[in-house]
């Protein structure tokens, strides 16, 4: 099946509203156009829906738990009926506990924090840093980059099968990478991990905004995802899962909340009670409203019918991804080839250009947002790239002088928000940066590109 | 000085306003009744100018740092120029560091994962869980509970020189009690650390929003807060002051954005260069909005006039407190006596009363929000009522009869958004309740107290 005209692209359905959408920002060349938010896979907009929510109830706002006011027990209700929601978004098995964390690097860094003891960690070299970094050093086996799902199963099960001595691990694998948007094969991965009597956490981030999980249906034993990137831009996170690790562990933050009963002993030192409940790892007062906005995403994006956003993406997609290849100069960046299953986020290069400045070109002359960088996920692009994995590559300046072939990248994502138009423009300027140049000199400034006045 | 009027209570200054100012909750007696959420110590309603700004804000939210589009890098600019606006709100010294979190447990669990290596801490039994609970449990004294501001002076004092071995040490001290709201001789505290060759830092949950703080004038080393209290309830807390055992510090949560550069090397392992900034401590996609939300805040407060707020709350504070001093069934939980200096946060009993009854009286029957419990403060809260201090009270449930003097207790707090009608209702209320008795049943419910039906 083939799709490739702007009208055929309409025909699944609209793009969900969202904030932002009308929001026009200035040109470098004069005058204004809206704003082409195409970073998708670092932040996305709100959902209209979801902040309708969080305003509604904004004015409802309460302290949680031990507040015996009316206000407070509607959001404590609000608060701890959002778990439900969410567990039913992600289909997840009724023992399973959802805890609210800052962001999918939190939910991580919680799971590393209560891994048993002499448990190994496997992870590809191909992960987000979020999932790459958090775990033991000394516990960790990082595997080579697979150029196949195929090859991703095989490469787990020997590493799995190889570990001695054969104790507890733990595979932490992306459903959806944030570099190349290719989906991995998550549930032969979770197969060969329980087959090897290892447990698997899904870095859901990229995936949860664009395709339905079901934890059931995968078979994780855990999925983590972060609120700003599924519409839900307020600070929370996600670690959905299995009970046991987690009740065992010692508490992620020391604190209210998470203690059930603090006493000063005879010898004067503190015993503590911790709960075993979700609340012993979200210590401190609850983020509500950012846990009730993730609830309202889901609810929205159900409600929306989730297979219809997912099958209009799929069309903006095909169309961006035959827009670049009718440029020769640009180089889409891919792990699985042409074929792989993939969400909305692209990565590429263009050939004779630095990406800070083609990203910083897109931004002044055509009013669109994309990243340019490596993306927390430095081990991947610079393989990608053909660089040289060991010396390049810092985040935070680009990597090349105007001119030179650039050692990052520029990343266009997108998702339930995205108007036709934005793929389209965003098509339209990258032909003409390649075959015209950028209308406009551009220097490095504080570690950004920016236009040169 | 002695202001007893209500019409003397109106002189100094108007409430701010807040979000659910006008909200209205039903009663259990029938009717409606504008809520009066005098839980401000738990979380205070967001400030309307809060809640506008970032309304204002939020159609331009953008992914920060790396994103190249107009709206990431006016998003960047707004979170990082929200680190000098907090700074300046606390008088920080020219070096200091804000670093963003998500509360007050957990900037000061970050400061506990931040201790060098032989650091002792020294925190007083009187403290919130936040403060008592994150140290490591072989090097922490626990403090006995002082009487006077001038015997915490001496405790502490004859602790830090009784030290052994004579290392570095911290002091983690409250700077208004979430119990009391006595306020701490926190110049004369910083001074004695310092004396003696330790560092201090100030929970200044409870005093922030309260009082203007200067890091530079009580010569401090850090002070944490929350936002969620401070009238900006989006998910994100401060912990701001020394940079060096922050930058020699493990990252506090492993991921991209605290990393700077990620390298596959040659024998299969990993090797991470982090930030030393602030970043270093903040993996992940910040929190933009919750930081934006306290920076708004902090100038909100400073631009009506933090003193004038804090002259009328002063008035609050008397009128409640004799109001309640002719009760005499209520008894005031006091640690340094009715001369204390102290902010809006007043905690008592009242004999012969349950006191999640007596809580879940005020809210269905007048529609006033309180909270009843230990107050994440089990010690200090156990001393106060004079119960035996190892055996007695959790969090979570009423702790008496209907009849028994309670075993836990009824806090009452207010802030800037207080109107001088919920003080006086609050008063009429206990009044009412101590001479009349409830006008409804209540019983306990899922560790809730609720109307009977």
């Amino acid at each position: 099946m083939s799709v490739s005209t702007a009208a055929a692209d309409r025909s699944v359905c609209s793009p969900l509203p969202v904030l932002g959408r009308d929001v026009t920002v200035p040109l470098v060349t004069g005058g204004e156009v809206t704003y082409a938010a195409l970073d998708y896979a670092a932040s996305a907009p709100a959902l209209q829906r979801v902040w309708d929510d969080v305003a509604a109830y904004a004015p409802y706002y309460g302290s949680v738990h031990r507040g015996a006011g009316y206000l407070s027990q509607l959001s404590t209700d609000l608060f701890e009926n959002a778990r439900g929601t969410i567990a039913e978004f992600l289909d997840c098995r009724p023992e399973d506990q959802v805890i609210f964390t800052r962001s999918t690097t939190d939910s991580l860094n919680l799971l590393a924090a209560a891994l048993p003891a002499d448990c190994r960690v496997f992870v590809f070299e191909t992960e987000h840093h979020a999932a790459l970094l958090p775990w033991p050093e000394d516990r960790v086996t990082c595997l080579d980059a697979p150029r196949t799902p195929q090859e991703a199963v095989r490469t787990l099960e020997r590493a799995l099968a190889d570990r001695a001595p054969h104790g507890p691990a733990l595979v932490c694998v992306t459903g959806a990478s944030n570099v190349t948007g290719e989906l991995w094969p998550v549930r032969e991965l979770a197969a060969a991990a329980h087959a090897h009597g290892a447990r698997i956490v899904l870095d859901a981030a990229q995936l949860a905004p664009h395709h339905p999980v079901s934890v059931r249906g995968l078979d994780v034993d855990w999925v983590a995802f972060s609120g700003h990137k599924l519409y839900a831009p307020f600070g929370s996170g996600v670690l959905a899962g299995r009970a046991d690790w987690l009740r065992r562990a010692e508490p992620y933050l020391a604190g209210g909340g998470a203690s059930r009963k603090v006493t000063r002993l005879q010898d004067g030192a503190v015993r503590v009670d911790w709960h075993e409940s979700a609340a012993r790892h979200e210590a401190g007062s609850p983020n509500v409203i950012g846990a009730y906005s993730i609830a309202s995403a889901c609810t929205a994006l159900t409600q929306a019918g989730f297979d219809t956003l997912v099958a209009r993406e799929q069309q903006l997609i095909r169309r961006i991804r035959e827009g670049l290849a009718e440029v020769p100069e640009a180089r889409v960046l891919s792990l699985f080839g042409d074929d792989a299953p993939r969400v909305g986020v692209i990565s590429f290069v263009v050939e004779g250009w630095n990406s800070s400045h083609f990203a910083a070109a897109l931004s002044a002359e055509y009013g669109i947002g994309v990243r340019d960088g490596l993306f927390c996920a430095h081990p991947l692009v610079r393989l990608l790239l053909g660089g040289d994995p060991q010396s390049q590559g810092e985040c935070g300046a680009p990597e090349a002088a105007p001119g030179e072939t650039s050692l990052n990248a520029i990343r266009v994502s997108f998702g339930a928000g995205t108007p036709d138009e934005h793929i389209e423009r965003f098509l339209a300027a990258v032909r003409e940066l390649v075959e015209n140049g950028a209308k406009w000199e551009y220097r490095t400034e504080g570690g950004r590109c920016v236009p040169a006045v």
